[in-house]
């Protein structure tokens, strides 16, 4: 990016699609992001912004003034302004509220009255409605004079005078219906809608299981508020998916994987403490029977094998338990099926890895009692880990904690801490 | 489920969704499961077969026998079909073929003769198109006499009498333009498509950044072929999403959480028989130190620490990698920066950690010397970590090995054996 180029780049900028744009910010180190926002076309801001993760975005924004951050709210969809304006702190936010215009005033503050993670914060209010007393006709006219339909609308929607949903139209029918017809003939009656308190989850569900494009968002009351859109539930998904991966190793979904150096290192101190206390957990089991590790120098060398092994069958259960709970496989009534079916595998796992371990063991160090002590830690420790894989994720459900976040430090404390007392207390009891 | 209740289930059943009788299925034991399939509505087997994860979907294929695949084959869409006739064996595959009438052989000939994983297998064929010649008017009379459009349909595809795609029509334009302009004059020329041979994860990208509801796939010689629905890409995206998640753990995300145990049990084994081999080399490693070891049994007390942190710290850069190279934000220019970022993050951690740990060890056990050692290995471990977080993947990535399934056992390998090394090392090296 030497200073000749700076013409060039801001030329290819300009053609690209405001997602391209983000993915680039989102890859870029700091100073690199600075300065090809400014490069970018001001009118691609708004989009930018709002395809831009929680972490990219903040950054970016510290680089606008309120000025400029009024001016670019101007042209965005409310939904996309909402997700902007959340990230902005306190003092800022009030800067930029001052600097806009009334009319714009009131489009923020209907966006950001919605609790974040709800069906409000993510819908769009750009619904097109007809009656349905009127003639696919006068649609068909009405439409031609509005000129313009919002986008991704697949479907208009039919309201009384009082602004409650009674039906919706799809296009595909207003294009194929005999235009004489009324719109109460040819319109669907019994829509299914998103009530605007519905948390975002549940949404990308519904959307899955019906094959939605979009989808009505209505009052307690049944009046019409606005639509989602399958685009920002695509988001929506991909944004679980990654909680879900990056809880699994302790990290927060919206790092920025250009963050500076302090800031990440902070965010991942929490976990690390916590691992710490697992590690010295187990450590100190392995305390209560140093005598035991003195005597036998052997054992010291092999225990690292028996929660090792327990840790992985355990993780195993856990990872298809996650994915059972996030897909909603997982009930009352089949949970007792599942924990035997795991437990199972488990004990047969168990079997088998304890007789090889035995036999790997006693060829290398050519004791029987120890290979024999390895091998019975080792299938108690699977067969543990197992139903602990089961076990610990439903409980963490039922004490709403997200086990796709504390689930595997918390199975691998047990099957360490069991591995541990297992062999060691075994081997203390039979040779010490 | 005792008998008298079977009329109502079957009443429940057939007021369901096809979405929620499979996940039904999923969620069902075996046994339940084949009474819950009887039960079902035959004129829904087809859409139910097409919710079903793979292996869900095989164990119900096992309760049909040939002919009634073949009369439920008659009502699916091509891309559904090929899903589930994929699913077969080769035997039962040829008999339902002879089934068939000829004019669903072809079909089903059509849908397999795309490779799965492309574009082509998971197409619809049902497109509606026009032509660039004729007035807006004369496709909305057309669109009258066909009297229905295929579902998800939002563009209408504009062709020459070659088939070649020259542009297309999104219903909302067509719904707003003048209906005396020519379908030349309203139709967009510049229309991004998808070559019938691209692989479904480029897909999936594809459709996020361009907020698509439906694409055209076209041959290498821009012949229109079919089209790709946003329903179909929600299903790969969550696909690709468990395939990471359960990939991690070391399974196979098409496993059924309700499997039989010995099936089960054998999938896992190959990743249980990873694990052990890391899991002696090591223990090898502190085998090389059994001397010093039966010396100091604090030692061996201590030992499991160090690889704990290291495994932890470097796990969570492989995660944030992961990620990244998942939604594209590492190329060649960056992952230097990256590697850099991440190198510090772990420095700084490393000695954050050390300091604590050798103050805990030293409050605990009342020995400098051993507190020190045990600081510095670890100091060593998180560093090392955190860059074998970074190169692992990328160097996975470069030989096309996907490091979502083999790089957290790969790391871990690595922070186990520099964990114990430096710390049994150099204790060996101070006090023995």
């Amino acid at each position: 990016l030497s200073q000749g180029l700076y013409v060039q780049v801001r030329r290819v900028l300009h053609q690209m699609l405001a997602a391209d744009i983000a993915l680039l910010l989102e890859s870029s180190p700091p100073s690199t992001r600075e300065i090809l926002w400014q490069l970018s076309d001001a009118n691609q801001h708004g989009e930018i912004l709002d395809e831009l993760n929680e972490e990219a975005l903040a950054s970016v924004l510290k680089m606008m003034d309120a000025e400029k951050l009024a001016s670019t709210a101007q042209n965005m969809d409310v939904d996309d302004l909402a997700y902007v304006l959340r990230a902005l702190p306190d003092s800022v936010y009030q800067d930029v509220l001052q600097q806009m215009q009334s009319q714009d005033r009131l489009r923020v503050e209907e966006a950001l009255s919605y609790p974040e993670g709800s069906a409000g914060s993510i819908m769009n209010t750009d619904t097109t409605t007809i009656r349905e007393d009127i003639n696919v006709e006068v649609v068909l006219r009405y439409l031609r004079i509005k000129a313009e339909l919002p986008e991704q609308t697949d479907t208009l929607y039919v309201v009384d005078a009082h602004d409650q949903l009674v039906g919706d139209v799809p296009l595909t029918t207003l294009l194929t219906v005999n235009p004489n017809l009324s719109v109460s003939e040819v319109m669907r009656s019994e829509v299914s809608t998103i009530v605007v308190d519905k948390p975002v989850q549940d949404i990308a569900n519904l959307f899955g299981r019906h094959d939605w494009v979009s989808a009505p968002v209505v009052s307690a009351h049944g009046i019409l508020l606005g639509r989602i859109t399958i685009d920002d539930v695509v988001d929506i998904i991909q944004e679980q998916a990654e909680h879900r991966m990056m809880g699994m190793a302790g990290m927060d979904d919206d790092e920025d994987t250009f963050a500076p150096i302090l800031t990440s290192t902070k965010r991942r101190t929490v976990w690390l403490a916590i691992n710490l206390c697992a590690a010295l957990i187990a450590a100190s089991i392995s305390n209560m029977f140093e005598a035991t590790l003195a005597q036998i120098a052997t054992l010291a060398v092999l225990m690292t094998i028996v929660p090792s092994m327990g840790g992985i069958a355990g993780n195993q259960t856990l990872a298809l338990v996650i994915r059972a709970l996030a897909v909603g496989h997982i009930n009352d009534n089949n949970s007792k099926v599942l924990i035997a079916k795991e437990a199972g595998i488990g004990l047969l796992n168990g079997m088998l890895w304890a007789s090889v371990v035995s036999g790997v063991v006693y060829f290398w160090k050519g004791d029987w009692t120890i290979a024999v002590i390895l091998a019975v830690a080792m299938f108690i420790n699977m067969a543990i880990g197992g139903l602990a894989g089961v076990c610990i994720p439903l409980l963490m459900k039922r004490f709403n904690i997200d086990p796709a976040l504390a689930g595997g430090m918390a199975l691998t404390t047990v099957t360490d801490v069991v591995g541990l007392f297992t062999f060691l207390g075994m081997a203390t009891l039979v040779l010490a």
